[in-house]
């Protein structure tokens, strides 16, 4: 089975919730209009409202009540991505011009917060005490890990446990909370919404580490941006992060290249080589592997089930893909 | 009876307000707990609050329930003001340095989210769907008024209708929404709610375009800030609207001097003087009574009570403030 397979067989509903998305940034101003239209336009896989499909198969599933859980999740998950964009100053994801980049800065803030709020909307007909407060826990989680990302750029004596803290807040939480809200607003058991909520999060820790992984490994047609970005930036991610502790050369030569420099001149190829050979690479790999395990696992609690089958598929998915 | 009174009869209970604000706030990470502390210990009226408590004394009056809707009120409201500092490139607020100004405009946009996420997370504990319809509405029009701002910077062909639409949602719509939702939490009469919301958003209208009368005609230490910075900062507001459409010379001589240049080294003096004695000053002042008086007729609907009194005082006060 393959991963277009779940979107073919999910793809009526699927639509509903890409309509809802459009309906639901639709503003009267150009610029907002613009910006958000470019946004959606832009695509993305819409892993989220996936999840909260399959999520809900645990339960009794009804597009009607779902879309309007999969919906806010996605307008958060659009709304951090402008944010994110400002703070990495950055002008392309996937291949397009960045809102920031089209417009500005002040733009790109406003469109992040206008459709930040049009999520809290979408989710406030949601009638279910429960759904708020984990969607709203999960926003203030997001903006603090967006703030420690921040305060650890260019910190080079960060651990494993600071970067695996930052990456649950900036991804996993929000695919765990996909998986546990889709089941609990399909009525599932409360033991299958914390397995799903498990798999969610290993999931996304998986997830997220490829991401770091790519981009160290992967071109820049496949990334839609040059190579070697989160560095240049200051983020310091888990293969640098590896090669950094594990070898005080590569560790110098980063410190020394980042320093003094505009990003935007430094070359990145012998950075990314030396990582590279540091072993940091197969680390990460191995580390993605194992949450992606983990992730298995999860799923191995829950009922048999055609849902089931597709959760492990978009993880394998995750597991292996190059970009 | 003067304004000090009315907080002096709900002391405690403005206490009990202050002491959540501050608890909600608590985050563990420097930069964010600094941030948003400077920004609460920068104070402000807490008018919001205070219209919660005094429309919910049109129903059944349970701090403890109040301080749900009153809290993130008051957030929201700080929020935007963070978000407003990085817009307006300002560095101070009420003579403190604002959240851009002592850190960076990125930790001014995480601390705004931070803060506006908190915002959504204190209302979350409130089993009311129309209370979140109603905040998340408001949302959403307070960020399309942000953009309309930005939108609306150096427009010098804007008419009145536009400015005061701008001034709707970005003031007058969260002081009404924080009557009616006092009002509703309370469980007031619903026409009682209705009342108390055309109150508030009249009372907001004349409270903002008197803030935008005292940024011409108040001095330095008033205002914590240069006067005439709204007009330095390309925001057209009600008396430079008027002079500029009343006299065709100050037209020209406001593009003028805002053309080709720092703004912060445009001598504002001779505009400041050209719209007061165009009578864009007494205009403004008239619109601004003409709200104040609707505001006065909104609350002779209500039944009279000791809260009535204390709104109408309120009023008055904004109606006659100085700075």
């Amino acid at each position: 089975m393959k991963l277009a397979d779940i979107y073919m067989q999910f793809q009526s509903d699927i639509t509903i919730i890409e309509q809802e998305l459009e309906a639901s940034v639709q503003a009267r101003h150009d610029v907002l209009k613009n910006a958000s239209t470019h946004l959606l336009k832009a695509g993305g896989k819409r892993i989220r409202p996936v999840f909260v499909l399959l999520a809900a198969k645990f339960g009794t599933y009804d597009i009607h009540v779902l879309k309007n859980i999969a919906v806010p999740l996605e307008l958060v998950h659009m709304a951090s991505l402008v944010h994110d964009d400002v703070i990495d100053d950055a002008e392309l994801r996937r291949g397009k011009r960045t809102v920031k980049s089209q417009w500005d800065n002040k733009v790109a803030m406003y469109t992040g917060n206008y459709i930040f709020a049009k999520a809290v909307e979408a989710s406030a007909y949601f009638d279910h005490p429960r759904v708020h407060q984990v969607l709203s826990n999960t926003l203030v989680e997001m903006c603090i890990g967006e703030v420690e990302q921040i305060r650890d750029q260019y910190n080079w004596g960060q651990n494993l446990r600071v970067y695996l803290r930052r990456i649950k807040r900036k991804t996993a939480l929000l695919i765990a909370v996909s998986c546990e809200l889709g089941a609990l607003a399909a009525d599932a058991d409360p033991a299958i919404q914390k397995h799903l909520y498990n798999f969610g999060y290993n999931v996304g820790m998986s997830f997220q580490i490829t991401d770091d992984i790519l981009d160290f490994v992967g071109t820049e047609k496949q990334l839609g941006k040059p190579a070697g970005g989160d560095l240049r930036q200051g983020n310091v991610t888990l293969p640098a992060l590896y090669a950094m502790h594990h070898d005080e050369e590569i560790s110098h030569l980063i410190k020394n290249m980042l320093k003094n420099e505009f990003p935007e001149n430094i070359d990145m190829q012998p950075i990314l080589k030396a990582v590279k050979e540091s072993g940091g690479i197969d680390y990460s790999i191995e580390m993605s592997d194992r949450f992606l395990h983990r992730a298995y696992d999860s799923l191995e609690r829950l009922p048999d089930c055609e849902a089931k089958n597709y959760l492990k598929e978009i993880a394998a998915y995750i597991g292996k893909r190059k970009f």
